[in-house]
């Protein structure tokens, strides 16, 4: 059962106690064929056993079993946003990924530069993956563009992609993609999907139709795509439902603007684990909850880097004693997701969490790892519940019903 | 996944077989740090054990993680009817808990006396909790108004609290409440909240200013606050939905009112435990599904006695063969949530569960408790679901789906 936000909110209070959710990116693996190990078993985490010994552990489903979450679902669960219900654009989670200042009426698109044969079909959707520096000088021609009274700011993401902002009165993202998603055709216009969507697929065609002319000699990147035009959605804030004081240790772009987009504080932080833990210290007084968001694990996942994830593990085991030394009243450790070296990508497999508070009824799980987490005694439970059970262990929910 | 009680209805069946829910309140608790054992690990439970040997075990989240229930969702819940969907007012839950007959036109309301300045602000929401004597005579004073054809019943409850039902035609629950919920303001007036409830309104700030007159010489409780305005809800019976003959066996009012509201038929008992059992004895011929209700655990755990949590445990153990000797086809044994004699009141943490049938398909757990039910075979699943998993293991249900 999932409660709706309204409903959480009658029954959360403010207390003095604190809240500490570590999310280790891409934590769940799978076992090496070798050693039958996963990347989190063959890690030694002396700290986070010592950690599970005194805490409650058990496996997490980010969104649904079998569902294999983006970064945004994930930590929207793990903040205590039902993911399917909370949803964030295309266009506007890339426009947080590079750290880019959405205002609330922004319309953003994601786009790609793409190769179109004389006939204008597309014969590759990535223009061959561009460099980024490619990327760059690209964006600067189409950039500042005003059209229908809207100005089109456009920046770089990676390799091909970038982003298309349009900023202006009488917009509305209701609009169709014009990347048709294939090869052999042409791009799609961009079609009202309300109607009060005009002035945004007009504003779009026409910018389609410009750049269309501007890129025409830098082929392989000589026309683009766009797809998920979306606004920045309006959450109710974790401040509201929560009434938490909250504040986000991330070094990475994305995990920021997702943490902005649930009101929570983004602290200046180095981008090293040991400068995320220091911050972490340097804070802990002004805040009562921190989402701590470590990237490594993901990104060495991705990379299909096993040593590699295995190792950033254990430099967050070398930090966790300066976390736990604060004495926070709950600590949860868990993933948005699992990102196993086997799959080099984010995969459906339950994450193991470990939490501990004064109140968690302790279970006998000795060790933080995917098998030992399964016999835990939180059982497999849903990403959106976590944010609820951190809150009871920290004593920060009523009763519900008389 | 909660299925609806009208699907549910299209699934259950009559039949010869008899199922016994015995809910020991507040069954669930936390490891004393001296022992590291719960209430019930402690506890000496070999008639309990030698059923978990031939049963199923499990943890049941009476509405969801991090959720501590009052004894209305914790119970519904373990009813099968979705704690969070049914709902019922403050108002009414109080009278039930007094055994006030509510008729179904009447508006209940939970009131507190309490204490005002001479400028009228509220200085104590309590009035320093007078005695249940006290409130007794000043509900004496207040009772039997008539206001705008309406009359208004007072009874006291327990020290500072009583209920204010006004029985009349016209009226409708939806009103706000005169309770502010804070000190150093004066009430609130009691205002619409549908436009049917105008008339209700009117008569319960008419009933506030005549009482504020009547109580003005009896400081510290020389005010009123009233909260909860509620009308008896109109559920689905068990009757109904499960095709089932229910009984209840509760020494206290309010697990009684429950029941009723679901349409189970209260059954006359002595108060012990053992006369509770002797009952179910007594009756066993008459109804095919039996809520047996203790109530001495929650009690001890709110009082914060582990020694006497202990001992009623113990106690209904003793009395468990006399259930067992009369060969139920099914029993469950649970609690509608946690009562940590740690935390001296409900919590959120999951409750054991024992089923035993011929059918149940039999765990490896040995004894009932805390810590070995987390292997249990029903896993933690939603207290909602353990009506059906009854009505299964009692062969009440037929196939859903072609």
């Amino acid at each position: 059962m999932v409660l709706s936000l309204e409903l959480i909110k009658e029954i959360t209070r403010p207390s003095s106690t604190k809240i500490v959710l570590l999310v280790i990116d891409g934590l769940g693996g799978l076992p090496n064929p070798k050693t039958n190990k996963t990347e989190l078993e063959i890690a030694k985490t002396p700290n986070l056993d010592k950690l599970v010994a005194k805490g409650i552990c058990g496996l997490i489903e980010p969104v649904s079993p079998g569902i294999t979450p983006g970064s945004a679902p994930g930590h929207l669960a793990l903040f205590g946003y039902d993911p399917i219900r909370f949803n964030i654009g295309r266009g506007v989670l890339e426009a947080i990924g590079v750290d880019f200042d959405l205002q609330l009426n922004d319309v953003a698109a994601r786009g790609n530069f793409c190769t179109a044969d004389e006939m204008g079909m597309i014969t590759d959707r990535r223009a061959g993956r561009i460099s980024t520096e490619k990327c760059t000088e690209l964006c600067r021609f189409l950039d500042g563009q005003v059209i229908n009274d809207v100005k089109i700011l456009v920046r770089p993401v990676k390799e091909h992609r970038f982003i298309a902002v349009f900023r202006g009165d009488g917009l509305a993202p209701e609009v169709s993609d014009s990347d048709p998603q294939q090869i052999g055709v042409a791009p799609k216009s961009v079609t009202i999907l309300s109607s009060e969507a005009g002035k945004m697929a007009d504003t779009a065609n026409q910018f389609i139709a410009n750049a269309t002319g501007i890129l025409a000699e830098y082929h392989p990147a000589n026309m683009l795509l766009l797809r998920g035009f979306s606004r920045r959605p309006q959450f109710p804030t974790m401040g509201e439902v929560y009434k938490l004081k909250p504040a986000a240790i991330a070094s990475y772009p994305m995990y920021r603007g997702l943490a902005k987009l649930v009101g929570m504080e983004i602290l200046e932080t180095g981008a090293n684990i040991e400068d995320e833990f220091t911050t972490l210290k340097q804070r802990y007084a002004d805040y009562d909850f921190f989402f701590l968001h470590i990237k490594g694990t993901d990104a060495a996942g991705e990379d299909s880097d096993f040593g590699r994830k295995v190792a950033v593990i254990e430099q967050i085991d070398s930090a966790l004693p300066e976390l736990v030394s604060l004495e926070p009243d709950v600590v949860v450790v868990t993933g948005d997701h699992s990102t196993p070296v086997l799959l080099a990508g984010h995969s459906w497999h339950p994450v193991p969490i470990l939490l501990y508070s004064k109140w968690c009824r302790t279970d006998k799980v000795k060790e933080f790892s995917e098998s030992a987490c399964v016999s835990g005694g939180l059982g497999r439970f849903p990403g959106v519940q976590v944010m609820l059970l951190a809150m009871a262990n920290a004593l920060k929910l009523t009763k519900f019903g008389a």
